[in-house]
């Protein structure tokens, strides 16, 4: 049984997303002079189920917004960022909101952690979407659910996971404060590109055909890259949003000697700052997410060894299950217990019985 | 027979982009603490060919660069950027020289101006990519060798792809000026989300299986939106960097007759500047792109009749051929020169005789 307020959450995160692609998908502003089209001409791209109060003419705008084609890829989107566990958005919501001292209720739908959390969410949509295509991991269900390729096509699930990377640097590149918006975008582009989720991706091909060559540490690395990366860069990101409420964003930039986390493009003069307070705070914080993560990984791969799927909602590769595959079923639940300890320890300083409880859930859920 | 400057200036384009590549996948800078491996825990991870100075340990910054399967993906990621026209490029940087009064000389490599280039030509070879999947237009050949997908297969197609569309807005998120980062970011991103490029390819589907619902002014908005909403995008790019050169980026910012240019969820207060000499510039330069790029298309499709695969180096799609399908080769031919001339009208303040050549350049080529 989940808490009222891991429910509200989720709700909180479901409803920013649909609010969201309401908004964009059917906009309110139709410019009234640009792009002005006789209807004849457009008839057969605009939805028959959609009558104009005006039948003589259609901005560009309105042909777009509501072009047949475009109404039945909506379905598309909508289906493929919905239904999520939504823990890496909660997760993140409850650490800004423990920096910054504030409960949901105080949350706006125009605060920019709501644009990072969607975006997020749509990265990890993305990654999924193709991650799930039969040039890749071939996978028909996900969560009891066909996958997006299987319902719609091949060329629907690749177009639909490109949109979503795209859209994802839209909404970032909306964040109020330039400056922030800035490096927000650089920091999760550079989670999700060669250094982070595509490096992984990569290795994750190249192990499927050479399996042999794989052992722990290297498996733990991977999971790393895959997931953490973007984790690691979502911590900085709520720190640079949380700026506001007293946390310097410049404990991570100034930083020479953790410069793999900050683009070796970026020259920064100032390498005085130290391990400051906040600095540690962050390396606590990017530790408990590579533990509970990595914890969420094992027990995903647990799962789908105990449980058929039926009860789990996917379909098991069992080649892929490789934390099961190397230290089997006893082994591995002795690494989620080890992994779970540490991630509490590295949250202890933040005092949050929902962070506490969150721990807890990744470990014991059954789906 | 191309003058001088014109292969002057792709060389610069290639050259840009070769160094981008090079340093990005070779980093120079090694951190020295973060993330230091015991070497054997990583050995098969780590290319062969390459000895390490030092053989007991490997930072991980080392062990994603020097990996054996992103060496072999570098191969991928060269091939997939290499050989193209770069016309798109060169119509740019000619554009930008022009409104700045600078010379190619002029322009160095860690201008602000060669980001945006890199990475318009890395947002179009991702679309290539995705667009020759099997999946999508099925081609196994562009410009006389061999698609990304045919020659590497569809995994790393649609990886490298994906990796070339985030690696665009990381490479904006380095132009220095945080403002026009933010901007640059936001107009091309929607540029090539649902608004612009996927736009197209999700109608570009759908006229597939309904080729009778096509006419001619649909085609011509069909091709608009592939490529001309990057272009125009573009040419808002080099009106922000050209800022400090005069060209107040205002204009098309405040411009609520034209809010279809701007994202409508960013709201400006200002609606006062009206049709100021700047504006007047990007509407005659927007005017160009869409006639120079839809004479681009135009005499793509007239090449593939009239030419055979060996002369052309891409595949016939006879299907796919538009406009010639719809108004036939002579009346292409008539439509081509319209396109050109009102191309030239557009430019003639800006009085380049570099400009006017690449108009007829791109009429009369013959591949």
């Amino acid at each position: 049984m989940l808490p009222t307020w891991y429910t509200n959450y989720k709700k909180f995160i479901d409803n920013s997303i649909k609010l969201f692609l309401d908004e964009y998908l059917n906009p309110a502003i139709i410019p009234a002079k640009a792009g002005i089209y006789k209807k004849k001409d457009y008839d057969k791209l605009i939805d028959p189920q959609i009558k104009s109060e005006d039948d003589n003419i259609y901005s560009e705008w309105q042909i777009i917004c509501f072009s047949k084609p475009l109404n039945d890829f909506k379905e598309i989107i909508y289906y493929a960022t919905n239904s999520w566990k939504r823990v890496r958005a909660i997760l993140a919501l409850e650490v800004y909101l423990n920096l910054t001292n504030q409960k949901l209720e105080d949350i706006k739908q125009d605060n920019d952690i709501v644009k990072v959390c969607v975006a997020l969410e749509f990265i990890h949509a993305y990654s999924l979407l193709h991650d799930d295509l039969p040039c890749m991991d071939n996978d028909e269900y996900r969560r009891g659910q066909l996958t997006v390729w299987k319902k719609y096509g091949e060329t629907n699930a690749v177009l639909c996971g490109d949109l979503l990377n795209t859209l994802s640097f839209e909404i970032l590149s909306t964040i109020k404060d330039n400056e922030k918006s800035k490096k927000i975008i650089n920091l999760i582009s550079r989670a999700t590109s060669i250094y982070g989720m595509i490096w992984w991706q990569i290795e994750d091909i190249y192990f499927e055909h050479n399996i042999n060559e794989l052992d722990l540490s290297l498996i733990e690395s991977l999971h790393n890259k895959k997931t953490w990366k973007l984790i690691e860069a979502s911590v900085l990101a709520w720190m640079i949003l949380a700026k506001d409420y007293g946390i310097p964003a410049s404990v991570w930039i100034y930083k020479k000697d953790y410069d793999n986390l900050i683009d070796p493009r970026i020259k920064y003069e100032d390498d005085k700052i130290g391990i400051s307070q906040e600095w540690q705070m962050y390396l606590n914080l990017s530790s408990f997410w590579q533990n509970i993560w990595l914890a969420f990984q094992v027990k995903d791969d647990i799962l789908d060894v105990e449980w058929t799927f039926e009860e789990t909602g996917k379909s098991v590769w069992w080649e892929k299950k490789w934390f099961v595959h190397f230290i089997w079923l006893e082994k591995s639940k002795d690494y989620l217990e080890k992994l779970s300890i540490e991630a509490l320890k590295n949250i202890s300083d933040l005092k949050s019985e929902k962070l506490d409880f969150l721990v807890e859930y990744i470990k014991n859920r059954n789906s």
